[in-house]
């Protein structure tokens, strides 16, 4: 009997799925989880293991061939989508002394936030900045933006930096446009320092008009400032039991993120920190910039060391702990979930 | 040598990939597309070859059963993944005479428009709300909400409604949880059309205090309404050569839109009206309520009648014609693009 | 000795009184006092005792030669200021058949709350609407205005309505600006009743753009839908202790105040209501609708019935009673205040 | 016949007059002007011709037994009104060394500018800072907050700056509260340089949570950071014909003014500008901190120089000229304006 009204239920599947029709109730569970069910999968990619990769690359392709020579840090659960989380991309650029990454421009958001190497720099709206190690850079949605390493090629070192984006909630939302510009190089209209200068000491130029949903006219938020300011932190007696001294990047003409799609934090834990269990429904990923520690995520625990990347998945439980004085870069889509009304954590013992 | 540097290419791809990594110059234009390029297709479902189907998965499995009795609209663009457009979801929910589809609550946001018969109930917060064609109907995120059709197995009709939800942006997020209700139905705390009149006045109880993200506290919007809204403004001398007379759905107490992941529409195309050629980045869930026309989408021309549910995805051009006086409700996502400032339109010759 | 000090402190305020200085520690008490010190009283106009005063100004003085026929309520603590509070003015206006009160606009918001008769018109952005007791209609800051009397001489009946502007705080702010319409009466370029249809049903055109800062584009809320909801919470349980059943008007593209600069509210007062006491900043103006009770505004009682007039300072304890079911319309300048980060309330026992 | 009319309106008007009323045509004018018509006058107040005075203070009286000793700076315009526009108040506080002046708080809001002097400080919820000349530092709508000067009275040296206060807007809106620190000096929990790493370097603590409305929770604007920036923009090409180079302060968590009823400004002109002419409806105070030049206000030319103050009043056309390189700080009431929707300005030829 119940074998008939599987069958009949089997049947009547079959022939409404022609219609593209499926049955909610077959699915209904899984559609609609108790608790996040994330298919990325909590992973490390130590630097020490991919630095040869990277460099080989720069003699398998140009910078100019290749448009941008990234190597995409692909999450082992979401093989083949070019995704470190459901909506965030990651990948480590090489560019080498004497090489340029053409100008062009998209939709999708990035920031950059630099691994090594000197000499480097990024054009964005006109105007160009030096990258140093730590230093967090963004190019907006829909801004222009090339990258050059002006170094002599005897003179130079090659510069790595990890590239986060948005690009999977961009072709979620299929909302993605490029346009690349008529020249390698955009002209540059602007001195070195000048949106620091306009933007970056709480002070704002009296016309300028932000707009309400927009990334930061400041683009270059350097590591001498927020090493400095965490350490400052540190001093005054500030650590947090799950975070230690942790704060967020912001847009200074609204105080949002940086980047309307990407939260960007910078936290420090000191040496012997032993972080409280703490999960959200952001997936994270993390740079390590200085120091030594581990994360523990779900069920595994992850050693780190500098310059490694890795990944939390939303609302696995996340531990994290230091050997020596570490400085941690990361980033999520914090801000799509809070402007939804959907962003939860939990801060647990 | 070409095949050579191809070879060494492929090598390294293959010795990569063991690390996770991939080259992002074989992807970069498939990643950061020069338009849109969806993967859901323009589809239409006429609803007088579902009706059939519909009405044979009442006899097939109980609302209790199946918690919710639905036929999901499968984009054929994206089989198996419970999707109209990669955002969004769209099902066709039966409820009979006596039935309960019990209370749950879960992040996902949904609306019901409906389609056809008379009797059923939605409850949320606390109030029911009877449902009657062309009523648009939300039950926001986290929010208690169970249906069922009050009139008895003998005297009432079968009620058929559209559910749009969110289901596919809440995994891509991975921010889904759900709970279900301790009883079948939540207990009823306030007088049906409490919210109607609390809220649905432009006037507001004077210590209402509206979150800065949030669904409208109005949960019905009644046919009766907006159509004779739509029938005013047209008379009133309205008429958009891309739209028809066309108004959104708004949240009472913010101006946004009722639910913070969805737009929802309806418009009027009065007899003989030939619209201009639209697009825009949100694709697109249309839900004829009365009268006959055709949707040009892309390449393809769709003939539609009442009930009949269409999809129009992103940036495709859509055009709009009416053999006689039309009503169509839609939603999309342009409020998550919005939020985001990726939202684009163009309006065409 | 003490005397040759104060002698001296007295010399040198004379002095320094030649180059503009005053010292502050001889008023500092007075400039920053530990409670507010308002200086306007609370006070009621009865209508019963101006009507007569009211409908001699009509033959005293045309519409048109008098621009605007309006008595203004002066508040007993503010003689010679035209002001009722000291951020908003009040005033009756009589408008007789066949007048017109000719078109103008100005950066003055106003609001008119409808007290007698029928057959007169508001007209605002080229569209009229008539005018009802009970009626809440704006004319927001820098539109054209303005109002007549459609009915003929023989026919028609006197119409009062009180005006509720923010004169004085335009004032204060030094940003006034007005404007005469090149005619007596307005090009009207939309029906009667289009921005009802357009607004007023909590749709909104697909293409309404609303104003980051701005009133209401619906410009008439009808006593027919107020006085309904209130009885509709009434009837569904809803009763506060201080305020019985209340609303407040909104701006339904924002669910802010409709009139940037004055909150307006409507609430009904079930007979045999005796209200706690109750305080905030915003010094309002309330003016009687329907019923009889008293109000106690610090230490003093005023008995009130329908049409009457009467203010609250600022910080002082008002107690509303009622002996038959009353309704009270009121403004003041709340959402300057919130808008500031100054507004304050307290419920007392 | 005339003199009749004129006659029976004068009665008319003494016999209304008993019951609080006024007639508005014999008014409209003056209340609904065609353009602003401030009661404030332009003025200068020469710091030189003040310091003796300023200083003669400090024998006359105590910071102690002052509360807070400060000569008011009121305009001619308003006399005995503690004004120096309609909406504001400026005075020149002096402390001298080892003075305390006491703890309290109030719901004015006030900022510090500082003129002259060095060692003392002003200490705001629980951290104290240094104040610098040409410092701006706030202490927010009630913050409590003290001053000190905390050099020996033999090594020390008196400290002059320019308190600017929104007292009369305050007074205008009633919603004036003020408390008492039950100690002379509040308890310091915080590290001097805190609120500075904290929030003045586009970073945020992750948990920081801003109010809709509120002011800068950094409170300490040094000119160091000030004057280098005004020099880079000047360098990189910025200069314009109305303002020279100019800044407004912002709060680093909302992009908003500093404080949220008062704007602050700061501005170059290099020697040899000649500004063209600029007005606005938001009265505003200048105070010099270096160069010579002189203000064109209405029909009147001041000459100014270091440590000068004057103010310009709504609408009257302002022409700023520079003989040396100059900065001005100023503010006015301009949020106050923008949140209402009544800040207008023109800039002309």
């Amino acid at each position: 009997m119940a074998e008939d009204i599987a069958q009949s239920r089997q049947d009547y599947y079959a022939r409404i799925a022609k219609r593209h029709l499926s049955p909610l109730w077959e699915s209904l569970h899984t559609l609609v989880p108790p608790t996040p069910a994330p298919r990325c999968l909590p992973f490390l990619w130590k630097y020490d293991e991919l630095r040869a990769d990277i460099m080989a690359s720069g003699e398998l392709i140009s910078a100019e061939e290749a448009v941008r020579r990234v190597l995409i840090l692909e999450n082992p659960g979401l093989q083949g989508q070019a995704s470190i989380t459901q909506t965030l991309y990651a990948g480590l650029q090489l560019i080498l002394p004497g090489e340029i990454a053409p100008s062009h421009r998209h939709t999708q958001s990035a920031l950059r936030f630099i691994v090594e190497g000197r000499g480097a720099y990024t054009a964005v709206n006109g105007e160009r900045t030096t990258m140093h190690p730590g230093d967090f850079i963004i190019t907006p949605s829909w801004t222009w933006h090339d990258h050059g390493n002006a170094e002599s090629v005897d003179g130079g070192e090659p510069v790595v930096w990890l590239d986060g984006l948005d690009i999977p909630l961009i072709r979620a939302l299929d909302a993605g446009f490029a346009e690349n510009y008529p020249a390698a190089t955009q002209v540059l209209t602007r001195a070195e320092g000048d949106s620091m200068a306009r933007y970056g000491y709480n002070m704002l130029p009296v016309r300028h008009d932000a707009p309400a949903v927009g990334a930061s006219p400041l683009f270059n938020y350097p590591y001498s400032r927020s090493r400095e300011t965490l350490d400052q932190l540190y001093r005054h007696g500030e650590l947090d039991p799950w975070d230690g001294v942790k704060l967020r990047y912001v847009n200074p003409a609204t105080g949002g993120a940086a980047i309307p799609t990407m939260a960007t934090f910078m936290q420090l834990l000191p040496a012997g920190f032993q972080g409280r269990t703490y999960r959200s429904t952001d997936s994270t990923v993390y740079s390590v910039v200085e120091g030594r520690g581990s994360a523990r995520i779900g069920e595994q625990e992850f050693a780190f060391g500098p310059r490694d990347v890795f990944v939390a998945p939303s609302w696995l439980p996340v531990q994290l702990a230091a050997l020596h004085d570490t400085v941690i870069f990361s980033y999520s889509d914090r801000p799509v979930q809070a402007a939804l009304g959907l962003w939860r954590e939990s801060r647990e013992g």
